[in-house]
């Protein structure tokens, strides 16, 4: 372990008194110092030792050497602006590039998720100079101001005199909690009728709609895999509106749905967005970003006459790592593993629901799964408490979690890519053990016995899930099948 | 020199074909490709070295040994998010805020002026909820949505529908320029109740100013140094219509003016803005970037109730290069070198002006300074491409520079800060001989001999100067001086 260079009481005095109180500490009762990580580990001044199973921004785990080589490596010969030419920026665009549809092929780096979503939208605004911009429900894509309008997980705390009034909210593809449910006939259509219900609202008042914006999978939204065929149907809307469509790929992107590269492949290989924003796993913690576009919005782009700079944005060393990030994913099949891992995950996760009535669904592709809790599967009360209490006492037992959602009700679990079996053994145990003392501390019992292959059955058969035979993800509980009228959203 | 991947070609054509369009390369007719680079040089794939005269953000020397070191030794043992514990963010924090007046002591960590800037933008308007924003004439502040919209410099090209109609432009406190020049007699009060004025027609509408912004030298602007006390003044106006007062030190800051270690401090110790950004020098090169506040501005922020969360600000890799940055300042009397090698240079730029009819005006403090080309020192009529010649030549003979402002004239150097009285010779005996050859094309001389001296006691009594004896900074020329009535802007 490294030396201290404070002790603990020192360093929480020293941020109450220096950092932003806006920017939260996890657990802030008894907050973690971490001085050293190492694949899905991370450990404390003391040396204890933390399962990571919630760090998506460590991709290929902590401190990869591979990806740390190329990081110090390319520090002591060059970090410059994109002003000069660098192989290494178009190396490593040519490399992204092959991982995309081949018409997404024109970059912009960039230094986060928050730049890549504002140039975004920057891009679609100039595409055709319309200005309205369709997001979902709960949708979180980013800090800067354009993205605080558009992200209704933020703004919801706003007056509506504060809120862009160009900015219109979709109903989230929730088919667990949202408008249609897994019971719908056709979810996908329904929920893209909602945005071309948008853009025609849009239109009668004059304004014209620059862009369809959403998370491949929601992510701050509550872990939400929205249904095939969702993205072809708004993209339909969106392109006779205009407008584009762009896919946030920030926190799902880089292989992490295990059957596909990118989360919007989900959808069917007839589906590709026109922008494509990407982030956290980028880098594997190295601060970078990207955006990529076709040819014909980034033409559009420069017909502005308006350049583009960023200062640091595809220097050579946010390049050399991000080559690197990839030459991992691909060298030790993370991907593959993302696959295995989180199926294994998964399967396991669905023996809980069946034994956990206070587990609402399981829900997610690869190693992207969220676990909802709920205090009645009918009514669906979120078991906010309960998710916190988990969190709290899974970090006691040294393992690494949050709840998130708007109900704060959903375990998200997103750890490294070289997460394992053994790793899913561990946290998943733990879950067990900590949901059998909280449902028992509650009183809580199942209340029917309605068998739940026969549910799995109907939610397969309408196309709520992964695509490939790896069936990771529904959207959906035996209670809400039978009661299609009971839809308390609290 | 490190082995190409690419030829030359290749590495333009990807270019083309894979990077956004409006991302220009320096010397588009013939670009640099750079491999390497150390303390002011650059090293092209031939192994041809450059001496670099504009890289602000090389700030300690490009591929500094120790910030290399800092940033390789804690990318190996952790980089992850501020909502853990780490006492490199907090002992980072600590050492900034010991730059800053006292009442500057909160810190937000993010990765790009852009976002630092944006930020600081959230934080003026949450303070008292004011959404009004004044800005200077000609201001770039970055590059996302918020940030177009304050800065002149980008939104002059679109059109006045596409303007936010919440921002306010003032004139920018150029004297040699601008509205009010050397020649009238209190140019600070002049220009800072022009800010009066549209916080009076503002209030008039029923607006309220959150803040007012700028640059404390403005950069890309035209490297404008603003009149001492100007600063002072339009605080005292902004602050009684309950703004802020925000500088943006993202180009400035860190030790360049050679007197002070923030270039807000040439104002005088009596003034202390409500917000710094910081940016560009900060990790010399990482992409890393900060904001400071007041304990009132933070906390009226977190009132909103909404969390600051940035995924990659403040992580341990960039807290690691930031205070390497710092010691190197410090260990190498980097300032004190900015100083002395700042003021070798305006003197031998001085004689220059002397003689040569195209240079109109030298200013600057510091390693910050600009050399304002015209073609008629009465008309001041920009030299535009003559300011492009010097740049291109300049190029050919190995030496890198740019030319700014709104006309594109002012030759800008701010070289990182280990920049020698060597370099200065070489870079101000080649534009003296490219100068030479051009007015000698151009047929350009004196037409007449007003003692320069004179010229100069005048300025320096009204005290458009860099404080401190050591005058870099005039912003003035004879012709003005006898031509009050002849403004001509072009």
């Amino acid at each position: 372990m490294s030396a201290e260079i404070f002790g603990k009481q020192t360093t929480i005095e020293l941020r109450k008194k220096h950092i932003g109180p806006s920017c939260k500490i996890l657990f802030s009762n008894d907050p973690v110092k971490i001085v050293q990580a190492k694949g899905q580990f991370m450990y404390d001044e003391t040396g204890q030792r933390y399962l990571d199973c919630i760090n998506n921004v460590a991709h290929v785990g902590h401190c990869h050497p591979e990806v740390v080589r190329a990081g110090q490596q390319q520090m002591e010969q060059l970090n410059t602006n994109s002003r000069f030419l660098h192989d290494k920026l178009v190396l490593y665009a040519q490399r992204l590039q092959a991982t995309l549809p081949e018409k997404l092929s024109v970059c912009y780096f960039v230094n986060s998720g928050s730049e890549a979503n504002d140039l975004a939208l920057r891009l679609a605004r100039q595409y055709r100079g319309h200005r309205d911009i369709i997001t979902l429900e709960n949708a979180y894509h980013g800090h800067v101001s354009s993205l605080i309008d558009i992200s209704p997980y933020k703004f919801h705390q706003l007056s509506d005199a504060e809120q862009n009034p160009f900015v219109h909210v979709a109903p989230s593809p929730d088919v667990y909690r949202g408008k249609y449910r897994a019971d719908h006939p056709d979810p996908a259509t329904a929920y893209a009728h909602e945005v071309k219900d948008i853009i025609e609202r849009v239109d009668r008042k004059g304004g014209k709609i620059a862009a369809f914006i959403a998370e491949s999978l929601q992510s701050c939204g509550g872990q939400v895999i929205p249904p095939v065929g969702y993205f072809q149907q708004v993209a339909a809307h969106v392109h006779k509106a205009g407008g584009v469509f762009i896919a946030d790929e920030v926190q799902v992107g880089f292989g992490r749905v295990g059957t596909h590269f990118w989360a919007f492949q989900l959808q069917g290989e007839d589906f590709v967005p026109d922008i494509v924003t990407m982030g956290k796993p980028i880098g594997n913690g190295h601060p970078m970003s990207c955006v990529v576009t076709t040819k014909e919005v980034a033409e559009a782009f420069m017909s502005s006459g308006m350049q583009y700079f960023n200062t640091f944005g595809g220097n050579p060393v946010s390049c050399a790592i991000g080559l690197a990030v990839l030459d991992v994913i691909s060298k030790e099949d993370l991907q593959g593993n993302a696959l295995r891992v989180g199926k294994y995950l998964t399967s396991r996760l669905e023996k809980q629901k069946e034994k956990h009535p206070l587990i609402g669904d399981i829900r997610g592709c690869g190693l992207f799964v969220g676990v909802e809790l709920v205090k009645d599967r009918v009514k669906l009360i979120p078991a906010t408490a309960e998710a916190q209490e988990v969190i709290y006492r899974l970090k006691k037992q040294l393992v690494l979690l949050s709840a998130d959602g708007p109900h704060r009700n959903v375990l998200k679990l997103k750890p490294p890519m070289c997460f394992t079996t053994e790793d899913v053994d561990l946290v998943v145990d733990k879950i067990d053990q900590i949901l059998t003392e909280l449902e028992d501390a509650l009183g809580l019992k199942f209340q029917n016995t309605e068998n739940e292959s026969s549910k799995r059955k109907m939610v397969d058969e309408i196309g709520l899930k992964c695509r490939s035979d790896l069936v990771n993800t529904k959207g959906n509980n035996q209670a809400v099948l039978g009661q299609k009228t009971k839809r308390v959203k609290t």
